[in-house]
């Protein structure tokens, strides 16, 4: 608000120096992205964070294959997320199906270019180049290969499902395998859009690994990665209420497992009304407000 | 970069109307707070890994009161990350440790003032003002209510660690029994700043209440919520390499329990280059670079 106000002012005056905002100028604008980065590939925190998803991840798997909790957890068609249906695992050799992006991979190198290169670039092409030339550029997520090596030593087949394009498989499979957390084999291991109709999607795909496997745990960055049904949600609030629905609420940490990513995708919408309820929407007794953004 | 480009630009020709940037303005700045924020208060995502968070701390709490896996993870005095040493547990009761702030509370009211309130306030005063009046403006985290419910069912006793203030203890045991995660009774089960000379180092409190406790689980948004040792580290990325060292890694989520903070903390720290490290600093081939901001 403050910046549409001294843009006003600058365009009635015609000239920067006689613009008085109100307040003292504000620092050098940093990257809205930032902090996000900051928190995502720079600190400790997050490093932990997703260090203890995998923890998680791995034990419950564990259990699971020990037949202390074995069950699909990949929802069934018809199902809602009131009344959760799973796909029947009978007879199917277990799998875990994994998101790529910022889930089993951080992409560094696009996002420091991000950071750093020209602005305003189209987002399609650019990523495009960076699936076919970014192959070293990315890292494991802290904790994915001690994971991902456990879970196969226990016989789980390990699947990604990822919006990655199809057109690109061959170096993102070479990603993945080069970072020491493949195989990844399209078709097979590896499901990418573009294999199927449904673009963005994931659960037409999550269907037909489902078809061939008991899915016992999957993981994501993005409530996509674990039902299109999310998608649905009417508002941000509604959105985030999905997440505490009774048949929804246990899965979080036992069969879904969420890695941290504050940098892009579905989470980062919503104005302060949106992110803040009406009866939590405090002010500061001792100064005066500016309006909402 | 380009803002300073454009300011300089401006101060040479004096007037608004002349300055001719290399590409078209930006769209109005967000606030560098909005994303973090949209993802803590408003995303399903982070709602989603805050309920894991505490359903993993649940399973290894359950574990370890029965005799499976029960041990004190808080660090003796003269243990380092490299080879921790833990207070001995014999004969004491059973306790976990928790931080307050972004860990069992989201503070919506403050963070609601900080986007939309003036700017450039004395951050120290408004936090004092916020404790004392913003009593019913929090929420617990996601699944903490659930979580240390199922503890103190346990026969687990919740302590609370926090850098708020002590001249302000009435209003925290308020704003946390009343968010129904209590109870919490200053120097019993609730620790402050100003309790000892230690400032915001939190190890000194940890050694009061591991004196008379076995702490067997401890949640934090900071690493300063786990040990004063992280605080040492001579660089954003060391500091994140600390995170993996052999002692330190299987704590994650096994005894040390982290809740995501991409708003505000130690986390959000570095430039790109501290950030990415230089093996993984991709440019995508097809278009023009601008300095490292």
């Amino acid at each position: 608000m403050k910046r549409l106000v001294l843009l006003l002012t600058l365009a009635m005056t015609g000239c920067a120096g006689t613009a008085k905002p109100a307040f003292p100028p504000d620092p050098p604008a940093a990257d809205p992205k930032l902090a996000g980065m900051q928190y995502l590939y720079g600190s400790a925190e997050a490093a932990a964070i997703s260090r203890q998803a995998w923890s998680a991840l791995t034990f419950y798997v564990g259990e699971a294959m020990q037949g202390k909790d074995r069950r699909s957890v990949v929802l069934a068609e018809g199902a809602t997320l009131d009344d959760p249906k799973f796909v029947p695992c009978a007879g199917k050799p277990a799998a875990a199906v994994f998101d790529v992006d910022e889930t089993v991979l951080l992409n560094q190198g696009f996002e420091y270019d991000d950071l750093t290169g020209a602005p305003h670039r189209d987002f399609d092409d650019r990523w495009a180049r960076w699936e076919k030339t970014g192959v070293h550029a990315v890292s494991p997520t802290p904790g994915a290969k001690e994971a991902l090596d456990a879970l196969r030593r226990m016989g789980v087949t390990v699947i990604f499902n990822t919006n990655r394009n199809a057109f690109n498989a061959g170096p993102t499979e070479q990603a993945i395998d080069d970072a020491g957390i493949g195989p990844a084999k399209h078709g097979t291991t590896l499901f990418l859009a573009g294999d199927d109709a449904d673009g963005s999607g994931k659960d037409g795909r999550r269907a037909t690994i489902a078809a061939r496997y008991c899915v016992i745990a999957m993981g994501g960055d993005q409530l996509g990665d674990f039902s299109d049904l999310f998608a649905e949600a009417s508002s941000v609030p509604a959105r985030r209420a999905e997440t505490a629905l009774p048949a929804v609420a246990g899965l979080w940490g036992r069969g879904w497992f969420v890695m941290p990513n504050p940098v892009y995708g579905s989470a980062l919408q919503g104005g302060a009304g949106d992110i803040f309820p009406a009866d939590r929407q405090w002010h500061d007794p001792a100064t005066p407000r500016k309006e909402v953004q």
